[in-house]
Formats: C-alpha cells, sequence, structure tokens
C-alpha cells in the first residue's frame, strides 16, 4: 500500500474520553473509528488486522473439524423465551427493536438459542452428529458502559463456536480439541507467553468453565495462579470448597491483572432441554442433545494485543497479525528510486510512505503504526548496496544487502 | 468436503410462504435456513457462495484503487438528522432501537451519512483525494413485507463502496472505471449475458443513476430496451423528455421484467454539503468534495443467481461461485475406494458423498445442491480405468480418464 493512496492518516489526538492507550493509538494510527462510545468503525488498516486474526482462527477450528455459517443479527423472540433469556430483566444488555409489520425483535448479544432452534432441521439421528459449526459475527450489547476501546464495545466481531454431541464422553473429547486448538491460536497471534486458561464459574449445569486469561495491567480480571502447581483461578471461584479440590490454600495464591481472551463452555442441555434438540440414539431411544459453546472476541483479542505489545511511542504489533510486515521509506533520489523498486511486486507486504514528508515524520508513523520492520534505503545505506532494517519490538537496527530483504 | 461430516442435508420441503424458487431450493439444499420473513441464516454451503462473490467483487474493485474498512451497524442520529434522513417519516425503513444509557440509536440502512462524516478526520486537502472506500457490510432494513427469498430481505450483505473527488472531472473518470468493474464483476459471477447497465432515476441531484439489471422472469423492475440503439430504460425514467433526449420513442422500445444487481449514483454535494466534508484547493480556496456511491446488494445476487439458472431439478451455479466444484459419488466397493483416493487432497473442490445411501439419492442431491461437475466411480467406469463426468448445467455426460479429471 502507498500512503499517497490510502485514506489513512495518523492523528495528533484521540478523543479526550478514551483512557486505555492502545485506543488512543488505534484512533492516532488510523485502525479504527470512534463512531460512539464503545462502537468503533474499522479502517483499512485495522480490517486487515482482525482479518489476519479471522484467518488464524479459522485456520486452526477448521483443522479440528468445525465449520463455518453466519446466522442473523436480528432475532425473533421464540427461542429466547424458551430459555428465558428475552425478557430485559433476565438478560440486560439487549438491544430491542420493532418491525415495522408488527412484532419485537432483538439484536443477537449471542447465539445459543438461534443455533439450538436451527439445528433441529438438522439434527434428528445420532448419524447427524456431532455437529461443529460456527462464525464470525457481530454481536450487539447494550452495555451501560463502554470503556477500554476495542476491548469492551457495544458492537463487536466474535468468532463463536458451537458443539453438539451425542453425549458427555464425546464432548469431552471434542471439548480438549477446542482447548488445545484455542492454544495454538493465542500462540499465533502472539500472546501464547502471557495467556493462561483459567476455571471460570461454570453456572448451575456444570461445575467450571474455561476461560483464557491474557496478562496485562489493565485488564478488568484478576486471576489468582500457582506456577508450581499449574493452577489459574478466576476470583468468582475462589471459594474454600474449590481451594480444597484443587489441593490449594489461598496463600500460596499470586494474583495478577488479565483480560479475557475467550471462553470454553461446557452447556450440557442447558439449551438443548428447554428448545427440545434431540435425537434419535443407536438403540431408537430419544436423547437430549449435549452442547458447547466457545468463544473468541476477535476485535477485543486484537484491542489486548495492541494494548499489551504498545510503548512509549505507538503500537508493536506481532508478525503474525500485523496489517503489513515493512513500512517502506526512501530518503534522497536514489533512496525514493530503490524504494519504488523495492515495493514492485510486494505491495501486499509493504506500507510505502511515499508521502512527501520529511523522515522523521514518516520514521515516527512507522513506530506508531506499529509495523514489525522499517526499511529504510538512502544515498547512505545504498553507497553499501544496503538497506536499513529496523524491528519495531526490539529497536534492533542492522543493514541487509538490498537483494536479500524479503529473504 | 465429505456429507458424513457436514450439517448440511437436503430437506424434503421449505417453508409455504416461500413463493421464489430460488429460496425452496436454497432451503431444501441446506444453503440458507430462514430465522423470519426476510432473515436468513447462511449455511456452510451458503456462506461459501456467498464469499466465492465476495471474493470476485473484492479483486475488481481493490484492482481499481479502492480500499475496504468496515463501518458500524449501530448509528447515532447526528449525520442523519443533517441530511435529514433521520426520521420515519423521511426514510421509513430504519430499525431504530435505544441505548440502556440513554438515546436513540439506527441500525444502518445504508452507509452515505457515517462515511461522509468519517472523511471529515481523512480528507481536509486536495493531497488527501480521492478516497474510495468499500465495505461488505450487514444492513438492515424494516421492510414492510420481506419476499423472493434472499432477493429482498430485511437483513443483507451489500458492497458498499463511496467515492470522494475533488472535482466531477475526476469523479467521472472514476465513475466509468466503476462501471467496467461492475462489468467485470457480473461477467465473472455469471450473470455477464443477461445484465444490462440501465439509465435510472438520478434523484433530484443528478440527471440519472445507473443500474445494473438482469432479465429475469421474476424480477421486480421492468426494464425498457432497444437493442440496435444500445439504449436500457428503467421505467421510472420512461418520460417524454427522456426519449427526447435518446432520439427513441416508445414504440421502438421493447419490455422485460428485471432484477436489479447494483447501482452506481453521482451524489454531486448531497451529503458533503450538509455533512460540510470540504478540503483546501491547490489554489487554497476551500471547496465541497464531490461524492459517488455504488452498491452491490451481494446475498441478492446470490439468490437472483440462484433464481436465474435453477430448473426443474434443483440450483445451477456458474462454476466461480459454487461452493464446491465437484460432486463426487462411488459406486460398489472399489468405486467407494476409487473415490476416497480422488478426493484426498482436493477436499477443498469436493463434497464427497459418502453417505451410507442410494446412489440415485446422491445423484438428486448433487442436482438439488447445483454443483457444476458430478464425478461417478463404478466397477463399470473403473473397468476403463474412467470416471463419469456430467456438466450440471447442459446434462452432457462423458466418461474421463482417471488420472485426468481435474485437468
Amino acid at each position: 500500500m502507498k500512503r499517497t493512496h490510502s485514506c489513512d492518516k495518523t492523528l495528533r489526538s484521540a478523543p479526550k474520553d478514551e483512557t486505555a492507550r492502545s485506543a488512543e493509538y488505534l484512533i492516532r494510527a488510523g485502525y479504527v473509528h470512534k463512531e460512539m462510545a464503545g462502537v468503533y468503525d474499522f479502517l483499512p488498516l485495522g480490517l486487515r488486522t482482525l482479518e489476519n486474526i479471522k484467518t488464524i482462527i479459522r485456520e486452526e477450528l477448521n483443522a479440528i473439524g468445525c465449520e463455518e455459517l453466519q446466522l442473523t443479527a436480528l432475532q425473533r423472540p421464540e427461542p429466547w423465551q424458551k430459555s428465558d433469556r428475552w425478557s430485559d430483566q433476565e438478560v440486560d444488555i439487549w438491544f430491542k427493536t420493532e418491525l415495522s409489520s408488527g412484532g419485537e425483535l432483538g439484536l443477537a448479544p449471542t447465539h445459543e438459542e438461534p443455533i439450538t432452534d436451527l439445528m433441529k432441521t438438522y439434527i434428528q439421528s445420532y448419524k447427524d452428529l456431532p455437529v461443529y459449526a460456527y462464525q464470525f459475527q457481530t454481536k450487539f450489547r447494550n452495555e451501560l458502559r463502554a470503556k477500554s476501546g476495542i476491548m469492551r464495545t457495544r458492537e463487536f466481531l466474535m468468532k463463536d463456536l458451537y458443539s453438539f454431541s451425542a453425549d458427555e464422553k464425546s464432548h469431552d473429547d471434542f471439548y480438549h480439541k477446542v482447548e488445545d486448538a484455542y492454544k495454538r491460536i493465542y500462540e499465533r497471534v502472539g500472546l501464547g507467553d502471557c495467556t493462561y486458561q483459567t476455571f471460570a464459574s461454570g453456572g448451575i449445569f456444570s461445575k467450571f468453565s474455561h476461560e483464557f486469561q491474557t496478562i496485562i495491567p489493565v485488564g478488568e480480571d484478576t486471576i489468582y495462579y500457582n506456577k508450581d502447581k499449574s493452577i489459574v483461578l478466576n476470583e468468582e471461584v475462589l471459594l474454600p470448597e474449590v481451594l480444597d479440590e484443587f489441593h490449594i490454600t489461598r496463600d500460596e495464591l499470586e494474583s495478577t491483572r488479565a483480560a479475557e481472551v475467550g471462553n470454553i463452555f461446557t452447556l450440557r442441555y442447558k439449551y438443548s432441554e428447554p428448545l427440545d434438540l434431540k435425537f434419535s440414539d443407536k438403540d431408537n431411544t430419544e436423547k437430549t442433545v449435549f452442547m458447547g459453546c466457545y468463544g473468541i472476541g476477535v476485535s477485543r483479542v486484537m484491542g489486548v494485543i495492541a494494548e499489551k505489545f504498545a510503548d512509549e511511542k505507538g503500537l508493536i504489533w506481532p508478525e503474525n497479525i500485523a496489517p503489513y510486515k515493512y513500512y517502506l521509506v526512501g530518503i534522497g533520489e536514489n533512496g525514493i528510486k530503490t524504494a519504488e523498486k523495492l515495493y514492485k511486486g510486494h505491495e501486499d507486504e509493504i506500507i510505502f510512505d511515499d508521502r512527501n514528508a520529511r523522515p522523521g515524520e514518516k520514521f515516527a508513523d512507522a513506530e506508531l503504526l506499529g509495523i514489525p520492520y522499517r526499511i529504510v534505503v538512502s544515498d547512505k545505506t545504498l553507497a553499501e548496496n544496503k538497506a536499513e532494517f529496523t524491528n519495531r519490538a526490539t529497536g534492533e537496527t542492522k543493514l541487509i544487502d538490498i537483494d536479500k530483504i524479503f529473504k
């Protein structure tokens, strides 16, 4: 991408009500634009970053046999009434609206009910099981307060996976596969070192669920951990009976702030029972489908990564999810000419800063944008037939032969 | 994809209120699922088809210098009040909702206002122009009646492109590029032969806009054409002064039913003026940005293609957008073994019907699903080391050497 041909532009300031550093940088660097509190547009750079995260998630889920589909935002009340999640008393983050032809509708904050209802068409027999269906879909949650930039919003992109199994045993097998897939996902997006699978509340249907929590000072949650025993607990399960179960005392646990980046949940019959999702088993008996759900807030993950790695100069993207790999600057007539040549054939990996601007301004933008590698070609570097190559994360700079840059 | 591992299943019937043949087939073949009138989930096969159409559109728009971004569904009133499109009297298809923290919001039925407002941050100088920004985004329209399956819905996927130019001349240049890109898009999705660029009403700001209309008996529009003079007019512009302008009489025009599959529109200052999107020109004078907008209803296009090519046996997808290219059936032990081998390495192109079902049932599904090529391997074909290869569109069948099938 050439910066002269793009609508991105770095800004001097972000809206004053943004308190999260990531939000300030994401806005100033032209990744997102704030429509209102908790509602953000994704500009070209932001959308590319988001798509890179989506691609990693999609690859890992497809690899364990999941299928992608896409449900709707508009929801009719009936399936949600069956599970008692339609009323604003039960679920207080609904956005509701009205059909002009009459009747109340909601904007889906999650999709357990509609997908359970949908599967009644596709699951009748044990031969139809298991089903593992996921989507990347916009969720709407009418949060009283939206904060932390794109980490907690009213409209956000979520990957939600739902599993439909014949029994608990086959559910558990798949649940473990998702655990492993999630670990690979966090590894690949760059959060592997600082993300822990924690025990969280399982609600009234399961003993525990699991969350994936990334350690970060601005996280909304507190997690408790013991490294030697490899135990990580959410605050909500820090109860005497749970500590007993894990053979650990409160004193043996350290605490830290963390942000939830995913959760996996054994639903058992929580939705399949009220929504009457049954199947005929091998022995001809009718059984209720055993369900699980598995979420990753994709835009939230992007916000957590932005927050986690930023420094005082701006964003720092892990290479796998960066919108572009290289930020290219040519200095002087020969430098610019060589940069043009380097750009050719690599348009999809490079932001070429071809603007008529001072090098210092370009370097500052390269840092604010958080592009992993900066390449500078100037008369000075060309004298040795080299380019200056700078790693955004480490600040390390070296000279590399021009013809070896992309190797 | 193996059919035993997928949640797709062909159904004997579709909801009784579906009148469009395409809707009946799309539901029965497992491409979409009806949530309610005008609201459809996209199942794995449907989502793949939709994604194929998106990819073609994306490639053609990127090729003429457009950038992809993604705006939000939730809308605050202010930008829409400025253009007088917020009130339900002015725009009668709004879905409106309320923030729990107070204040009315709407669900975007289109995005001229928010993108014009957004560009105030990114366009200040002639150096910032032009900007060509598009998105694939879910639109919400509170239609009193939803009909024709996925051709006219209340929640649908739209590609909307907006252009921001310094003056009419540079706008016109880009407008012509979009015309050409649209022609390539309709060609590539399989509608090239039957889609015409028509003159449509330009509203109060431009003389004409253009629509792309696909000739189809169930189309909601009537278009008027003269092949010799290469003139195609929408009904709404069939006025004496327009006929005069085109040097044609009413008698010289034939009429036919058609479905709108795209539109391009010179907006001039319709939104940039009330929303105050200005730039400083080379001569330091302040000017208003000259705008255009360009839409393609992506899910609608999929519906029109489904409708256009279906026959009495089911859907017929053009090869470029089909969810899979081949439908593979093995008959008998050796046939199934060979089919397994053929499947390997081509999982992304093939629906392998590995179900324990009669060949006739599989053939019927292959036809209902509309997969371009059916491959059958049986003892009979294997005796000649061949497979039976059937073209869904023409019905033509031939025997092909096993090792040349994918060539």
